[in-house]
């Protein structure tokens, strides 16, 4: 099958700022060199397939409003085979070198487990051939262990034990497809490992479930030589009311309660940031700062809203300060950008799909941009260095060196007339941002 | 000074849950026997000197509103100690156990750190004074980081090491002066170690320095000699944008990053929870199974409203459930239940003072009958039991000992035709609650 | 067809509050007196077909969990007849006098307008049938303008004239078979007028046509002799971002600047009320003292979540003082307690879609008693009226009587030295609620 | 008293974008044509008193931070005059043409109303000899009826009729002295007009009372001949649990019900709009379409957080879509820009202040700019023209003239085969938007 799913896309031109098609790059030009790096090394984008290749616009109130070239398919596994024609078709067009997917998106489930590994089999095969020809790479794979009825109570955190060796089953063969897909990471999202309410709920009991799950699937990959990095995506709530991987502390706090700190780093989203109340460069920060920042999931929420609304990402400052932690990071090494993100509803076209993808991909190029410049500039580390300017005189360093006592710091201002710091300067440095955009 | 201070107020009698009598108690009779232990013993009720003696109304908007005998006297010494009398009067017509405290609430700060010592020192002679005619005991001593504008950018995580050497210095004292009222407890409430702007602040910086900050109260706390417990108390925000002690699992993660679990337990507060998006059963819970629930402050929030409300305690299902996550904790141990709230600001009057202390009170006492007798009738403990049976079979003891693996788990199902776990009964559950209120 | 379809669900037994058995009203006796009226002529419920025999348990997540004795059918017609004939079942068995439905949940669309129309007649006519053995009547009818792709954009609101006629088309019909079925209300929800962006929208144009479209609706019912009650859903977001009919106020804004006052009441649902940052109480007091309180939507959501959970009403607070703005407004009327509320998703059998409402049953006949009583013992309004005595004094009458000015009050207090008004003791009927509990 | 308070303070110079000097304006040139206008006309800033000259970094658990040059000083009315001064002064140096404030800003209470009124003529009396050396005028003006106790259960909404009568007394001077100092408009903010419970409320009441204090207002400025314009601001709450000023929908069904909408319009706020849920596009967009914006208070508030935190506006897209909404209103007329904005508790020098209200202008010039060359392209209108173009063909003309019925409608499309609208293109729609910034 030669022939193009969507003839009306054509390959995406990079056209530069003054462009006003719609269909054209204006700031994302992967081989440009920023820092002395291409921007797509920066920036390793993925097409999320849940997304592109099968949400249909449906929401708690709505029906499908997508228009694709398989509506009116009725096989199974033709359906499954021209939706990864089609990612193969638009990641192309589109200069996106990676993708990602759940056993589930990509393959139909069969009647039992061992028919679903046969169809997942058959696509991985598919996946191969088409690789041939394509540059596209697997950022990540994973087991969907939230939709299917049999997960509603949890699935590593399920009260019944079938479920749970149900859901081992499925993260065992997602490992063995992401291995021989050369994965870069394999990613474990817990939508249904929380409680709908306490009242039923034995919450040890299923943390120290999860925590056994997630060491057999650390064990396992050893086993057979997956060397892809471990990632855990914090997210606070829904579907369920309560999520156990609430947020980057959260998670922080189970890996070390578990012994799973060694093995297991995070994949933050921004939205599940939102949700959780904290911004998206909070959570980057405080993975990257404990050594734990392992990807991202690139979208943006609305925080007038309380539900996961995985909006393409458009504002700049959002990505110039998610730009700025990555860069901070030295960059996101196995990880990437992975565009988790859904056209609004009513953006039923496939145009739709292609122009999202084209205006996040270069608002994180404007964001790239300017994090680079404001970090070339010092714009932010110099204040930072001159604020905390005291930690590096006498006093500080001992502090820091773990020679004072509460008694011996006392000392120090116990006769002292009363002082102030210096003002923090918060509305300067916004404004200063506003400089970069 | 033998005179009352509130003689509007009497010592409050129990009168059954007949009485209409606003000043009187209707469920709370401290030496009524539940399940073998009186109810002062389940409950150690405290009250919170900040709240009851010092706030007087204000709000962002507006002016003080109380109406308190102190009114009108100037000599901050005098108006000290007038307080302390009030508190134990107050405490004493009301049967409340214990009180808590920070430094500055309860003695006049002065022009330098030996001064404020000095004037912390005098109230606590009065304290030890008026102690002998009162059976009242501290809870809690803590020290007041955050009202002083040099705690403006926080004080154990402040860019400057003068204002972290004050803090020791204050925090030092405190625990100096809980030891000598041998309080139960020391408290850390971080309500500025956080950030305004991530644009400014280096957050792994800060994060080292509290933790620094936290061994070196543990060190002296182990030369003094107090053997009190150390307790983090929870919060999300506010006054900060961002605090770094979020929530329970937050801290949890603070605490283990940096060796101090050993040393620290939490102080969970209602309302806290609530702005962290979490139910406070939640929270006592995520404590409880982890080892780390150690006091309680007991107030609520208004879950439609973003900040921090410090209601008094009113709401029956949450009482119930409090006591419900205490009694299977085995009680608080040396934690109690601090009232850290505060009346609504048209509540003017010391009688709404104590009939505030009266409502949370009793609020509590049927929240402890009802939780008590949920447990004793096994109403949840059994539904869950049967919910997990299956991992008190074969198969779920086998994953639990850790010998299983993914593979051998997937044998159990591959071959397995669809099936559903039980249903949750979520709805049956909560008419269960109803029926023990 | 004779036989039931739900074997396991027996009738209903009323056996007191002592009773353990799940499957058994507790507080609800239909027939028991509250203030001379019958419990079920206070309390009028009602069942939505939407929830009880559609929803399959379906999340953003997650596929159907609900186990239905029409799984597995597959002719859209029978399976309707079948819900049909399952809704009379379980109200009768429940004791349920009313319910409501959408048009497109009771009858399969067809692939035309007119084709619907005849599905829809189909059902109408085995409705009436199935009423002559069963004492079920109709509450509300209304058209689905919100789950079908057309309505992307809204339906009255549409940017295109072919959707609004649609819409036009189904309303007509949806009145037409409200009025057939002796139907005492039609509501409109507008779960699409609103927008997902500003940016594309023309917010004055899509108000003056849904204005008018309502204008067409009350037209038509005049016409055709419908003298059912119009009801106006206020809900302030999902699915859409922004939806228009707000809340209570902002509906209430609506109807007067397009002259709909006169014609059209609202129907209140307590979920929709928190999502707009309003208690229950609140909405339905403020429709109440502007004469529009027509019907309530009956559930109950939480607080914590930013979307619409629609859960069973279990909180007893909320019940007590929603019987209580209803017992203020001489009851609903026309109106009536619709549960438009569903089962948890792991809550998927039709036990517990049983054991849900008679929870919702117990709770709301638990808060007509004790509203009923509160209001017998003037418990809030004794305390109302003293607190508003001025107005009842010369001065307050004069001013209520509009022969003040700002110049004549002024000189009332012009030299007066500071006073401050009374307690408002929230705190205390706080405890006055709970010792209705 | 010619020396200055500020001498650290210099005029602000226009430097340009390039420049990096945080003391200098980048983007807001006063005199610089847009659209044939200055600058200068179309924002029509304003300083608010109460943030720039009282305000001193308190919070609700902090003491100020302010350093300002009347620390220290101890006379009331002299601590007035300087602060008025000193107003004075900023504006010059900042360019800033208007000022607002509250009569209790301004000039110090006094014992009783006669001795507050005395001292605010006072002031009045500084303004204008001020005014003869400064070309500042009076935005608006209005009387702080919140922050005195004898407010805390409202002013116009009290349950005391004295201080009903007291609130009048404080209206009608303010707007004596808003007249005499030739204010353009008087607003009306009820941060007290609510309640705290239902549970002690009759709302009805409360309302009705409301209402008539306006209508005393209103009368009272005809009486003196005062032209101004009369404003409202919405806010939903904080610093009362509700405000029945909710939003300006809410407000809208207020001035309707009572038959004021002929005499008073809005004063839309930013974070007031957020904290209501909303946009501050769509409050501007629906009081636009309404006719009934009046004027603007401009700050932003962090969505992540849920009290008023009233930031100075940083936001480039805040601003872009608010000068949009205003120039499409043709601009604020009598209304203005007015910055009720607060530096953050740490930023708390003078030199804050400044740079503050320079990144505030600057923030709206860009937004100014951004907008205007929007409108002249048509780059929402033409998408937005061709959205709804069928309401401009026949079928639409007919709907919007009212000669069509349900019945007529439906025969357009009973026979009609499935159809979609056209996608709504909210991505492409942002990312134009990113184009203008």
């Amino acid at each position: 099958m030669k022939s193009e799913l969507f003839p009306e896309i054509p390959v995406i031109p990079f056209e530069g700022p003054q462009s006003r098609n719609p269909c054209a790059f204006k700031h994302y030009d992967p081989d440009e060199l920023v820092g002395g790096k291409p921007m797509k090394d920066h920036l390793r984008f993925s097409m999320a397939f849940w997304h592109t290749m099968n949400a249909g616009g449906t929401d708690p109130f709505g029906a499908p409003t997508a228009i694709r070239p398989w509506d009116g398919e009725t096989d199974p596994m033709r359906i499954a085979e021209l939706k990864m024609r089609g990612l193969f078709e638009l990641t192309g067009k589109l200069n996106i070198p990676y993708f990602c997917f759940h056993d589930t998106d990509i393959a139909p489930a069969g009647a039992t487990l061992r028919e679903s590994h046969r169809n997942l089999d058959h696509i991985t095969g598919l996946i191969k051939q088409l690789q041939q020809d394509s540059p596209l790479q697997l950022l990540w794979g994973t087991a969907n262990l939230f939709t299917h009825p049999r997960y509603m109570h949890g699935a590593a955190t399920s009260p019944d034990t079938r479920v749970y060796a149900y859901a081992a089953g499925q993260v065992r063969k997602a490992i063995e497809v992401t291995k021989e897909l050369n994965g870069e990471n394999y990613v474990f999202w817990g939508g249904r490992e929380g409680y709908e309410t306490l009242l039923n709920t034995d919450m040890k009991r299923e943390l120290d479930n999860l925590a056994r799950f997630m060491h057999m699937a650390v064990d396992y990959a050893r086993e057979i030589g997956f060397t892809g990095q471990f990632l855990f995506e914090p997210k606070p709530k829904e579907p369920t009311k309560h999520q156990y991987d609430t947020d980057s502390a959260t998670v922080h706090a189970f890996l070390q309660a578990y012994d799973l700190l060694p093995h297991v780093k995070l994949n933050i989203e921004t939205n599940h940031a939102t949700l959780a109340g904290h911004t998206i460069q909070h959570e980057l920060q405080y993975a990257r700062i404990h050594g734990i920042l392992g990807s991202v999931d690139a979208n943006q929420g609305d925080t007038l809203l309380g539900w996961d609304t995985d909006q393409f990402p458009t504002d700049l400052y959002t990505t110039t300060l998610m730009m700025y932690e990555i860069l901070k990071n030295g960059g996101l090494h196995r990880g990437g950008l992975n565009f988790d993100a859904k056209v609004r509803r009513p953006s039923n076209t496939i145009r739709d799909v292609v122009v999202s993808h084209i205006v996040g991909m270069d608002s994180f190029a404007r964001g790239l941009k300017a994090a680079h410049a404001m970090l070339q500039d010092r714009a932010l580390e110099g204040f930072i260095d001159t604020r905390y300017a005291s930690w590096d005189e006498p006093l500080g360093r001992e502090i820091q060196s773990g020679t004072t006592t509460l008694q011996s710091l006392e000392q120090q201002i116990i006769d002292l007339p009363q002082f102030l710091p210096d003002s923090g300067q918060q509305e300067y440095l916004e404004s200063l941002i506003n400089g970069y955009l």
